[in-house]
C-alpha cells in the first residue's frame, strides 16, 4: 500500500516524538511492505514564528491531500501568559480541526498494569478501568462568538450546539460503544445549560437505534468526582467539546503516565492522530520526552486505514518496551536507568523489524 | 448574642442533616450563652411541589432578614431526566444566589488524616492537601441568554464576566491567601476563551496589590489533571463560576469523604452555608445520610458572624466522632458499627455541651 502522511512535528517536544512515530512507521513499511510518504507541515508557534500564521494555508492543503495527518504538539509559554496576544499557537488547532470537519476527538484511556505503581490512584481504584472517551471537538464554546468591550471592562464567549452536530458524533459513541461494553454515559450540565438540555435530547433520541446500549448521564460536576472515585464504572463516554477537554485530561492521568495516551480526531474525510501530552516545552530538545503516545497514535491511524496487524506489530512493540523497562524517566521503574527519546524510538522500530522476522 | 437564622431544609437528604445542623447550634447557644431563632424556608423540589415556584418570594424575604442562612440541599432525580422540565429545583438555589449577591464560594478541602484510607488516592499523593476553592458564584455561563431555536434544534448559552465581577471575588481570593500559604493559582482557559483573557488580564493587575501572594495560572483541563497528580502544590484556587463547579466537585473526593465538607456562599450582605454533597435522594429518610458537612456548615457560619470560639467548639467534637469512631457508614471504619445520621449528631450535641462544661 502507498500512502500519503501529513506530517505536523509542531512546538515543545512535538518534533522529537514525532521522529520516533516516523521511525515505527518506517520499520513498519519496511516489514509489511508499504510505502509511506511524508509531507511536513507547520502549525502553532514555529508557524506563526516562520510566517506569522498558526495554520499557514500551505498546512491545509497538505493535510486535505493526505490519507492521515500525524500531530505532535502545540503551544509555547510564552504565548500562554500574554493576554493580549492576538495571534496565538492554538489557533492554528482549532482552526485545522474546523477546516477539515475533525468533529471527533476519541481518547482511550486504559490502565496499564506494568504502570498502575506510577498512577496517583489506588491500585484497587484504577485497576481493570478501560473508557473511550468521545468528544466533540467542532462546536460548542471554542468556536462560538467572541467579544471584548471596547473598554476591555467586559468578555463574553457563545456556546451553541446544533441538533446535527450533536447526532453525529453521537453515532460515533454509539458505534463504538456496540463493539465493547455497551454503555454510553452522557456528561453535561443538563440542569444548568440550555445546550446540555439539547444533548440530553438528541442522544435519547438516537438511543433508541442503539437498543442493545444503555445510556446513563451524568453531570459534568458528579462525573469529575465519579472519574476518580470509580473510574471502572466507566464503558464510553460522551461529551462536548469544553468538558470533553477537561474531563479526558482529568482521565488521563489515571493510567499511570500521560506520555503514553494517544488520541485520534476524526471527520468524514480527515483523519488527525496526536499524543495527548501537549507541548511540555520545558523538556523541549532535551531527548527526555516521552515518544510513546506519538508512537501509539501512529498505531491509531494505520488500524484508521485499515492495517489492523501493522498496528498490532506496534503495540506489542510498546508493550515490550514496558515489559523491558526500556522507557523515559517519566514511567521508569525504581532501579532502571531511563532511556532517552531517541533510544525508545530505535528500540521500537527494531523490535518491530525483529518481531516480525522471526514470525516469518 | 441574639441571631436570626434562616434554615433552608431543601430536597433529599437535606432536611434528616441540617436537623443535626441544628442540633450542634442548640448546643452552642446553650454553653455560650446565646440566642438562636430559625426562620425555616423553602426551597427546590419540595417548594415547586408546595408553591409550583422553587424560590418562594417568602423565602427570599427570610434570608434578607438573618444574619445567615443554613442550607441543606437541593435536586430531586425525577428533574434531572426530564430535559424538557421548565421549572427545575436548581433554578431557585441559581436565583437565591444572584438574588441575595452572593458572589464568592469558598470550599475548604483538606484531607483529614483519619480518612485518609478512604480517600480513592494514594496516601503520598493525598497527605498534607489543604486547598481553599473561591469560585466565582453569579456570573458566567450559569447566568448568561439561554436560548433555543422554535424547532428545537439549536441551543445556546452565553458566558459573559465583568471587571467588577472578577474583581470583587479576587480581592477575597487574594486576602484568603495572605492568612494562608501566599499562592493564588488562578484556574481558566485563556488559550479559548475570551472571558477567561479577561480573567487573567484582571486577576493579574490586582495581584499587584497583593505583593506577598504569589499568583499562578493554569489551564483547566491542566488543573484537572495536576489536581490528581499532586493536589498538594495548591493553596487558594481561584475560578470561574463553571469551573469552579467542576473543580470543586473532583477536589471534594480527596479528602476521603464527600459527607464531610462544608461550603459557604457569601455576598455582601448575606451568607449561606451548605454540605457540598447534593441531596443524594437515594438515602433520604433512611437516616444514613452523613450530617458531618452540615454540622461543619454551621461551624463555617458561627465563624463568619465573629463566634470563632463556638465554630471550634463545634469542629473539635466533629474530630471527637472521626477519631471514636461515631460516624455515618460512609466513612467507618471496617470493624466498626455504622451510626444513624441522628446517632452522630447527638453525639456532636453532646460533646459540646460536655467538653465545655468539663473546660469551666
Ligand atoms: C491546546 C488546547 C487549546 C486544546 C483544547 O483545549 O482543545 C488541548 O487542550 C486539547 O485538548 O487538544
Ligand atoms: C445544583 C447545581 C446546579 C449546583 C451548581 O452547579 O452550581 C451545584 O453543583 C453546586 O456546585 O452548588
Amino acid at each position: 500500500m502507498k500512502l500519503t502522511i501529513a506530517v505536523i512535528p509542531g512546538d515543545g517536544i512535538g518534533p522529537e516524538v514525532t521522529a520516533q512515530a516516523k521511525k515505527a512507521l518506517n520499520a513498519v513499511a519496511e516489514v509489511y511492505d508499504h510505502i509511506f510518504l511524508y509531507k511536513e507541515a507547520q502549525m502553532g508557534a514555529c508557524a506563526i514564528e516562520a510566517t506569522g500564521n498558526p495554520l499557514p494555508d500551505a498546512t491545509i492543503k497538505i493535510c486535505k491531500k493526505a490519507d492521515a495527518i500525524l500531530f505532535g504538539a502545540i503551544g509555547e509559554l510564552k504565548y500562554d501568559n500574554d493576554p493580549s496576544a492576538k495571534v496565538r499557537p492554538e489557533q492554528g488547532l482549532f482552526r485545522l480541526r474546523r477546516e477539515l470537519g475533525l468533529f471527533c476527538n476519541i481518547r482511550p484511556v486504559k490502565s496499564y498494569d506494568k504502570l498502575i505503581k506510577n498512577s496517583p490512584l489506588k491500585k484497587e481504584v484504577i485497576s481493570g478501568t478501560d473508557i473511550v472517551i468521545f468528544r466533540e471537538l467542532t462546536g460548542g464554546i471554542y468556536f462560538g462568538n467572541k467579544e471584548i468591550s471596547e473598554d476591555g471592562k467586559t468578555a463574553s464567549d457563545v456556546c451553541s450546539y446544533t441538533y446535527e452536530e450533536i447526532s453525529r458524533v453521537t453515532h460515533l459513541a454509539f458505534k463504538a460503544a456496540q463493539d465493547r461494553r455497551k454503555k454510553v454515559t452522557l456528561i453535561d450540565k443538563a440542569n444548568v445549560l440550555e445546550t446540555s438540555r439539547l444533548w440530553r435530547k438528541t442522544v435519547t433520541e438516537i438511543a433508541k437505534e442503539y437498543s442493545n446500549v444503555e445510556l446513563n448521564f451524568m453531570f459534568v460536576d458528579n462525573a469529575a468526582m465519579q472519574l476518580v472515585l470509580n473510574p471502572t464504572q466507566f464503558d464510553v463516554i460522551l461529551t462536548e467539546n469544553l468538558f470533553g477537554d477537561i474531563i479526558s485530561a482529568e482521565a488521563s492521568v489515571f493510567a499511570g503516565s500521560i506520555g503514553l495516551l494517544a488520541s485520534s480526531s476524526i471527520g468524514d474525510k480527515c483523519a488527525l492522530f496526536e499524543p495527548i501530552h501537549g507541548s511540555y516545552t520545558q523538556a523541549k530538545g532535551k531527548d527526555i520526552a516521552n515518544p510513546l503516545g506519538s508512537i501509539l497514535s501512529a498505531a491509531m491511524l494505520l488500524e484508521h486505514l485499515g492495517l489492523r496487524e501493522e498496528a498490532d506489530a506496534i503495540v506489542r512493540a510498546v508493550e515490550k518496551s514496558l515489559a523491558l523497562g526500556i522507557t523515559t524517566q517519566d514511567i521508569k521503574g525504581k532501579n532502571q536507568y531511563a532511556a532517552s527519546t531517541a533510544k525508545v524510538g530505535d528500540f521500537i522500530a527494531d523490535y518491530i523489524a525483529n518481531q516480525e522476522d522471526s514470525n516469518m
